[in-house]
């Protein structure tokens, strides 16, 4: 198996996500709210993350920051920048403090107008009310030579993966059964992806597919 | 990792099973059927086993023949064995023509008595109506100090994994999305795996767990 991103350096950009995901094919867990993003009972899928730091994890952090690193542009859905389902408020300024973790332009999909947020530490919110296309056209644009990443939520995935527009998934199988919350292949038609990479730590597993439009 | 397979060589038996599933957590399609075991729309779920003696497939086929060469006994649901949900006529004699795959003693789970049947090759079916441990105890002592394996299908090893009997579980992720069927973790109550092991080839990955119990 080749890596595609050894095979592409330097050479063309592609449309990527990465989504922590469970045995049972959950994304999230249920109850997702302000509080709980990813909904109760979903810690399992988010733990691993916080612990990438502590000793035996490197290759778990290292597949993190070159995930990071080979972006350039990032989308998400509205769930993802904010909560309620209208505007915002001017004041709401994401989940993310003054300082958010992007540090990169990012296209945020919504039906509702609102001037670009630029944010300390180089992360510029754009807002796009004319749909995923456009929103993926502008990220690669802004993304240059470096891949646009599809930030999520999975409903965000999912309607690019279903579209046709993403080039490259990737999956952090977490080994936990959670029993309830969103499926990312939830109302999917049938589809086939190829295997690209695997990567094993002793916490989650890492899963790199190339979309049919990509192989 | 370490291979739990090397580690307790010629030492401890386990109870492990191995299935094939999909993106979306299936391990059938829709429409099991006497024509179609695995539902429709489930091929892929089990093409890849016929084409382990292809070039480029080596590492599948060494998989799928330790797991086999590793097992003593073997465990399966009514379903596995026949249709319908009755005894069988006395003239069924399972799915597998005269020399059935296994090689080996095989229990069935049934609520219906019925005299053991010896088939060509070394497998011998034999009938057990007291429930799944008392026919785990039974394929023990046949397997000795090899493994015992949860045949299936699903639900089959669904019961021994929620009953906390099964050490280890083999899943072939299969990079397809089916959409509907019939899934492995449905109904199982939260639970988590540890990963053991992960091989990765052109097709398939396979994914070697071990459960609370065992690790």
């Amino acid at each position: 198996m080749n890596d595609p991103h050894t095979e592409r350096q330097g050479t063309v950009s592609i449309v990527t996500a990465n989504l922590a995901i469970s045995l049972d094919g959950f994304t999230a867990g249920p109850g997702q709210s302000l509080e709980t993003p990813f909904g109760t009972g979903a810690g399992a899928l988010t733990a691993w993350m916080l612990e990438v730091d502590q000793p035996g994890r490197e290759r778990d952090a290292q597949l993190l920051r070159a995930l990071h690193e080979n972006t350039g542009a990032h989308i998400m859905g509205r769930n993802m920048f904010g909560p309620g389902r209208g505007a915002w408020d001017e004041s709401w300024t994401g989940w993310w403090g003054s300082e958010p973790p992007y540090h990169a332009p990012v296209f945020v999909l919504t039906h509702h107008e609102r001037q670009p947020l630029e944010m300390d530490g180089g992360t510029t919110f754009t807002f796009v009310t004319e749909g995923p296309e456009v929103a993926l056209e502008r990220a690669r644009k802004a993304a240059g030579a470096r891949d646009v990443e599809i930030a999520g939520g999975a409903a965000t995935v999912r309607q690019y993966l279903a579209a046709g527009l993403l080039d490259e998934l990737v999956l952090h199988l977490v080994p936990v059964v959670l029993g309830a919350g969103e499926r990312l292949f939830d109302d999917l038609a049938e589809l086939a992806l190829t295997p690209a990479e695997v990567i094993g730590s002793p916490t989650v597993t890492h899963l790199r597919y190339r979309t049919a439009q990509q192989s």
